[in-house]
């Protein structure tokens, strides 16, 4: 398929829309941004590159490393981390502490912060480095040698991260969190500090849409079906308070992030990711998500 | 595909599994149901039947009525109706009366009870006999004028409803209910009521699998893109409290009922509906998991 | 005591505040009330009477009445109720239904409107004409032959009485309404429409102050221990989410309603009953509040 | 009053009842206490102490020290605290989480672990040095200069107070705790480490009973209006989930702790700490509360 002609047109489509929601700004790190900034990079399984814009920038990926977190975690242990993590949608934030406690500190699914705070604590108990060992896994499966944590990101998400502490001290009251609450906390804002542009991004999720398997070597990193689950996971739950209109303008399996990154699979077909700072009222990049569903809409490719 | 070779691999596979949950009670006329029932039903969009056990065998369809009451209020009233009913998933089910209360009466997504008692309501509105009119829309879809309430199921329904006319109230009090409390639970109950086959409810499923239009005399009654939102909500809300696990294990869109039975679609290939009554512990038919868990992996063909 | 000259003395006090809540106007009877009515009706148990203002002119009680209906129903069936209701303050409203699902439909006090319904229920099970029977009590009580019920107000609380209707529902969906809900929110919406001046209420209220005994014909309607209980629980939960307030302000037991009245008890001196319609944001009486503060701070006597 | 007389009485009625319930073991250092303790002290406003058993050995008073902090913040800041911590009382205990969601990190009232967290977090604000000023002021309130925290008691809590640092930190995320965290935790695990006797908290509590003057100087600590106020806190909020039972069966306002220990006041009579370790299911000393209900009977003086 002509993915880059798509681009295209899907550019100068949007090049007469505004996008006016507001870029995050609880850490000011984030704040810094320039709202303008605009990229996509899609990986096909051909092994092509199709881009556009801003592809080649760093930003902070934030969220999106939930799925990372998840895969590596999910390699290591299989499917006994899900004792300690359901795979079920959250519905609505306000509750997320009241959930918890109703059901016995276990959260609801890995791509929320409680629970990628679970698998933050498993690959602590099961890594030697886990920050070191964490970067390690990113940059095979990227490719890219050069991706690394953002210290001053990381520091920025540790002075406010009150929330973050209070879900896991109230996990850690059930028993399901083993480490200590600060060495966790520490591994968590690290892993939402990744620096990563869209191009480093869509290499990365194409082991997804690759079913486990790395284009370029071949190399199984992920069985079928932990992938297949993973995807799921990502389509139920990776858009914060709008999976469901996530899976209905656009119907991919993908994870946004509070930086306005977005990174989804086509599984069989391509990784994609694209940046864009401004945010819509539920937390994901309003440009990012209409590049996806004019994308979906464009190559006919809808999972419904 | 050779669907038949693979349903009867399935049912062989399935035979010497025992399936060991426990029938639905809340009402009596569900009690009386032979929980050893098994019946399995899929239309293929190249107009084929095939077909296993009790398949023509009218059971109670239950909650898998919301999804034709969605169909039909939308068809009728268009997007207008998420003005009153988000299409997000649920989270648990414990505080779906809290969550109508922080949110101001306006349910998750229309396949939950709260959600479908607005959509009854949206019906009543529009309809000049809501309960022939439904049952006329289903005929038909379906093509089979024999479909029908079954009374005593609507009448025990009403008995045991308290905790559905809490809801409406709730929501009447936040102006989310237009008409009289009790003709939405009575229409209500009747569609929760409806008595079919597997192959009656395949067959009606039949339109969503293709894309809004019905198979044997090409009509439209859906848009497209209607279809694929209603495809994407079952995606992501049709399983209750499961809907991560049937992502991941079946991946395909569908609606469960606590009668036991299960109507799925693979967008573009076929519809199915399968019935086996006992239900594991968040609800849904057991066997009816397994069987398109089974058919999925089989074919080969999950949307991840 | 000289309460006459205390009266006064409060009575020119607050006649140069301005109280400027607003009346309740939920239901429509209610909003056509002068909002600048003011009354208060004192009965000491040497048998005098102290009065300002509008006190004999008739208000609509509200739920100054749940105190009466747990009056009458600890009477007929003791410590029994207990098991249907519990005695403990609410919290903050939002939860109430959240509650009532968590502790399987139990209501936390009798003073709330689920713990009211369940008195109304249990008085229906106990009473061969509820109303009537209800009506006998409290004329008895009071010494006052016209009391009655306003028609028109009961009326208009059913048509606005959604969220009671909510809750009896959900209650009787855990079985803790034993009588037919349309009957129990009849009944529930009658007590609420009593109509009584601060004269009425305050002899009414005095079998309270009087340890359970008609002052002037030394009938004991109550043991000495009921009508402890009573005053306890009018202590802790009688001021919807102002008890605490209330209770450092005023340190009496008593009971407000939407009405704009209240009526307290200094246990073994006196009652007394208040009525001013602007209410503050917690929907007690604004004036009535600070003629109880006032009345304490001079008296010199609160229980702290 | 012969108190010594009525302490007796209530002794030999009490030796012949068996209080079955359990001793805390949340922490070790708790769980070693000899279930079997018992004292009882009472100190009149006549200058005049009674007493039974083992109302000179220490335990530790754990939430009873919140009275006490709350007196000292009070003290110092006067009713700005109360613009960070609210005098209702909470509601059942499971909602707590949410309750300060809901109300943006504000706590119900001083008594409840949430808002005495915000107590804390003032005096560390106000204090030199919080640990040693905290002592000072109640050493010299009940003229004990022995008093002091238990290191190994305020260790054992700290290792085991992951959902006091939830509510800690959730707080911080709304603004409401001004400290650090660990700060915060460390001085409010030492307050709930206070060791002290019957006789030391009973000659503390008369503070309260005396309308905030120290009885043997005459120095007033607390003005009256700020002593009435405690006291009203601790008759709405004092006995955690049984606040409305205490009331109907006791009707003084008073503080326990899990440690087994219960401190009342009389206002204008007496105070009285009690000791014995067995807990009734709402964690309140069982054999504690039959006490004090013997006690307000046998004095013929209830505040109803």
């Amino acid at each position: 398929m002509d993915y880059q002609h798509i681009l295209k047109e899907i550019e100068q489509e949007l090049a007469s829309q505004s996008f006016s929601g507001e870029i995050a700004t609880y850490i000011p790190e984030l704040a810094k941004v320039d709202p303008n900034k605009f990229g996509v990079h899609l990986c096909s399984l051909e092994g092509n590159d199709y881009f556009l814009g801003d592809n080649e920038e760093k930003f902070s990926i934030q969220s999106i490393s939930k799925v990372l977190g998840l895969a590596l975690a999910y390699q290591l242990e299989g499917e006994k981390i899900f004792e300690r993590v359901d795979v079920e949608p959250s519905g609505n934030p306000f509750n997320s502490l009241l959930q918890l406690e109703y059901e016995n500190g276990i959260p609801r699914n890995p791509l929320i912060n409680s629970g990628a705070l679970v698998v933050c604590d498993i690959l602590i108990s099961l890594l030697e480095d886990p920050r070191a060992d964490f970067l390690a896994f990113i940059r095979k499966i990227s490719g890219f040698s050069t991706i690394s944590f953002d210290e001053k990101v990381a520091e920025s998400e540790r002075q406010s991260g009150f929330r973050n502490a209070a879900l896991a001290n109230l996990m850690k009251s059930f028993g399901n969190i083993h480490n200590d609450i600060d060495e966790v906390l520490d591994f968590y804002f690290h892993t939402c500090s990744l620096s990563m542009s869209c191009k480093e991004l869509a290499n990365t999720f194409l082991l997804f849409a690759n079913h486990g398997k790395l284009l370029h070597t071949g190399e199984r990193l992920l069985t079928s079906s932990k992938t297949k689950r993973i995807n799921a996971i990502m389509q139920t739950c990776g858009f914060y308070d709008e999976a469901g209109e996530f899976s209905f303008r656009v119907g991919l399996p993908g994870k946004s992030g509070v930086g306005g990154g977005i990174a989804a699979v086509h599984p069989g077909e391509y990784s994609i990711a694209v940046w864009s700072p401004r945010l819509n009222p539920k937390g994901n990049s309003a440009k990012g998500m209409a590049v996806l569903e004019l994308l979906t809409t464009k190559t006919g490719r809808s999972i419904f």
